[in-house]
């Protein structure tokens, strides 16, 4: 039995607000049982010096928690003075995943920079972020294509995010915090629309694992995201109707 | 006439919604207007290096913007490697102003940090800091005296924050962005329940003002720093009763 | 009675010697007391990035204490790797104070820093910089007319700051590193030639304080500025006999 | 047809050479094709902050290239001021990887560090460096354990890392530096003696991937790292014995 | 001909005032033409680290120049976050050279720290700092001699440096920073009152130099250090009496 | 007798490997005893910002150590976020001493950087990198001269460094780590093949020196590095033909 009652590949009460923020382009914020993020698109009409002249455009991600996110209160990254190893990771997990679904040609040469902040955190933060990014970067893809005409919709593919992991030998979907500490096994799943993988990382630190918990852990993975796409789908709406579909 | 059409006297309308945050000893989130800052304070049974073993207490505050708070996207301070000259002159100020309603002696060798973190600016983010800043901090004593006597009560008073300026020849109470941005002079002013001043901080960048504008300008503080105490009493209600309360 | 014997009112022995460097636009030695500050003032044909092409110029300042200018030695900010919050503070405050008295527009596309170097610190090292950079300023840009037709001058009045202060019941102007240390009220008031307010920064940490304390605050600081205003037209003579004066 | 005409599933030629430095508790040059990465270990009896008073070790990895291993030359990060979020990842990666075939309780209260200098790099520096790092781990605990009486041998099992990935709808083995840039998908296994995994990465950022593709790249990772692992049991020899082989 | 019209063999006027700082323990202003360097003693009744434990002290040195010491302003170096490498070699040399003359044995657990500050640059600004930062070393030492019995007097000799260099094939001394832009050699000479050398740095970037050359600047080097010394023997009169000599 | 039984002047055994890097455009692997260095040479078409448009080139040096080439690990200088002030001083001397023997104006406006890493140490790692770097150097240079006419060719004469050192009252010929750390006396001597001085660079921290001490350093400097560069004429054979000779 799961501290919070939840069935082993049940995931956690998922709420997505809309246009949480007055002046982003696209803004969400999702939350997944206790953790809460909040998600912004900004979109500038450049890009990065290394993606100049090419025609193309591109998607960049930040991601930072609260100091008091979490139980014990966190030094802020500002005052470090750097950024540590787990943001700079988990940063560059959202933006590749986000691109995987960008057609950046089809966007054009302006940059859109998904901003996920952590206002409190139980478990399963980069996963959830994922999820809630691709909303708000929908949104100002569709307020874009409002004012600007694209021969071929920049977003492919809806995108969604889930963690799962081994405890006590069973395979459990959406790990909360207390879970995600006990697990011997831990793992994060991308996954589109279309039922494929973008990303796939499992480490089992505490304990090596068999191909057999890579499969159940990998079918539950696809379970909890084809769940949290249809609520993106529902959630976007109109929004969302021109993703993956090209002009005839 | 302003442009959100209030008198010249008038603040914008203030929420204050307390326990916003699962683990924080105390949090809010206070709106004024479109600016909405969550606040929250972290007890730790400890001092800095510089207070030891003096039996005091240290009241610590921090401050920070979300990238799109603003209309523009900014780059983190994380990102920069370090905090602008703006954000370090906050963060002294708040922290400046709630101590000088906390007897450090009476609170004993324990830290409590107040994190501002900005969700949405729209103006006057320092001065809501500290009013939002003083309810969390409140919630976190009042439940620290749930758990420990203490002979007389830490917070001896109650404190707030408003910005005054002077558009146009007109004095004005609690500026939004696009005022502030217009201001000739610019001042907050920090006062304490017993309608004494903690902080007073004019600035004439644009124009010099003359000492007929001070006083006007310190008459429109205290109006409207009197009605935000008085909104924190009514959110603290029996977490607010002890304070500036010595047991006989 | 004062340590130093002063009166209330009584500002310490002041000098300010003038093109103390060879290569400066402008240079002063500014003492106050035991307080001696360096101040120089170097012209650059540039504007700083946000700045450029809107015909404009810029004043800008740094601040910084040599290590051994105190009782303790400190580390040099070079060594520690970043600014402190109190020297950040202290320079935005020597800028903006100094732009509150120049004409950017008929200064032209040219950067002015100044640069305070306090040699010695005896309490009131910001407020001497502002009064000692005013004086290097204006050798600069009197030079700099020398060479140059100004349409209009682009110093438009006098500039000083004293720092004023409550200690024991009684309100004192000018505090030294020792009354400093013992204030319940500190105050730094900037002022122009016209005697109109430029910056009022005032802390009650220690203890709030009333209207009344404010306005004698107040007063005593005016009457140091005008005595210090009175010492910099002395010094400068002919280099400040166009500021404030258009050319018909 | 590969570049280098190797099979799909042919690793590069693999050359490891043992105590390459005389000062290093173990050390090894690992050579795949044309990657070259020289891995030390060092043991320190102490462990950090967060580990101590646990009667625990931990394990260490460091991983850097140098500026001319690569076709054009990098910066050093050092001049740079900071590590880039690539090298933070791997070392991260590398660290958790070889600590899941260490019994840190059997280790005792002592620190391993690898650093893995990258020489020359023509992909796959990261899995080369665990499958060298492991080599060169095995010499040090070799080398302890010949001072010193373990109860348990800390090292419970072998470990190595390969690269595989999906280039033109054909899963390779091994990519080299050509092949990493052109492949669609690119995932690293590392995985343990008994055949386990420890940590799957896998991207799909130019193409999201299938199950299908997943599952032969999974296969064609294991095929790999069995040979590699063969491999390590030749050279480490005696000094790799007692892996994983309790005392009774 | 020189451009002041000194001889190849004669040095800037010298003039070193004691005590113009008073907090710091020794403190001199050092002139030599138009550099000007500010020397300023710290004793601090402790150790650095790598000290503890050994029962001897240590002498440590900063160096910086102000921003307007030269002739375009320079940014700081707390600005730019990082001390530049010239800095680092300067203060790296005056500390080396001063400890060369104390017995840090006899000087007991104690730091002192020279800080020598460029207010104006002309040439020679790491040579005059040494002579300098001696004289104020030696300042610092004879006033913990007042307080405190060292069986064995700490400094062991008296130190002073030059700089020499060739121009159009003349072996000048001391130069100045015009002088110094156009040596093809140059060459800073540390030397002890008993005429041994400290230190030699010779340089020749610009053109290699033959061994007539070198021995021409070690003469040259050694004539001013011998007139240096001398002045320091006047200015330190009784403070500098015990140098170099034990108690019987 | 030396601890590795070497005359006095006897140099430890000197290896030099040629091309061990496949991508730059010349390397070398420098052995001298137990201290090993790989110097790269990389060419770019381009000059660093303060030499634009001068039409001549430039050559850059850095130098780091592996953390585990010493006794003890060192903590990279990349986790530390700056060089220390010892790496600093290293490859400002490196690419000093290079520069030397390099004709800039025929060289052309590009930048050879020479990266000295230092594998494993034992004792001169600057001189070994020199010495080291000049061979990289020159084979950059001979690959530019076969794709590129140059009117003069770039580089002017052979270059190479020992260190020397005076030991228990003894003149020693290229110190190891042991005999270093004995040293009362250390020197660093860069010299040409036409047997010039580029670089004196002797310390006595320990005891100053006489004359006599450094006559003979001088000496013994000298023939360690005639010995040094008649290796380097061996191993660059046909490469090295155009060193120092002009076309007619």
């Amino acid at each position: 039995m799961r501290t919070d009652k939840r069935q082993s590949d049940e995931l956690r009460p998922v709420t997505i607000q809309l246009n949480v923020n007055k002046y982003a382009e696209g803004s969400v914020l999702i939350e997944m049982g206790e953790t809460k993020v909040l998600c912004t698109a900004t979109v500038e009409e450049k890009v990065p010096q290394f993606m100049k002249g090419q025609g193309k455009g591109w998607i960049n991600a930040e991601y930072s928690m609260l100091p008091r996110a979490t139980q014990t209160r966190n030094q802020r990254e500002s005052a470090r003075g750097k950024l540590t190893g787990r943001t700079m990771e988990i940063q560059r997990l959202i933006g590749r995943a986000l691109r995987s679904v960008v057609d950046l040609q089809a966007l054009g040469e302006r940059t859109i920079t998904l901003d996920c902040d952590v206002i409190q955190a139980d478990g399963g933060t980069r996963t959830t972020s994922i999820t809630g990014a691709f909303v708000a970067l929908s949104l100002a893809v569709h307020k874009l294509a409002q004012q600007h005409t694209f021969a071929k919709y920049p977003i492919t593919d809806y995108l969604a995010s889930v963690s799962v992991g081994v405890i006590k030998e069973e395979a459990l979907l959406d790990l909360n915090y207390e879970e995600d500490s006990q697990a011997k096994v831990d793992m994060n799943v991308v996954m589109t629309g279309a039922g494929k993988f973008v990303e796939i990382q499992g480490t089992g630190e505490e304990a090596p694992f068999s191909r057999e918990e890579l499969d159940m852990l990998l079918m539950l993975g696809e379970t909890g995201i084809r769940e949290l796409i249809g609520k993106q789908r529902v959630v976007l709406g109109e929004a969302g109707s021109r993703i993956g579909v090209q002009l005839a």
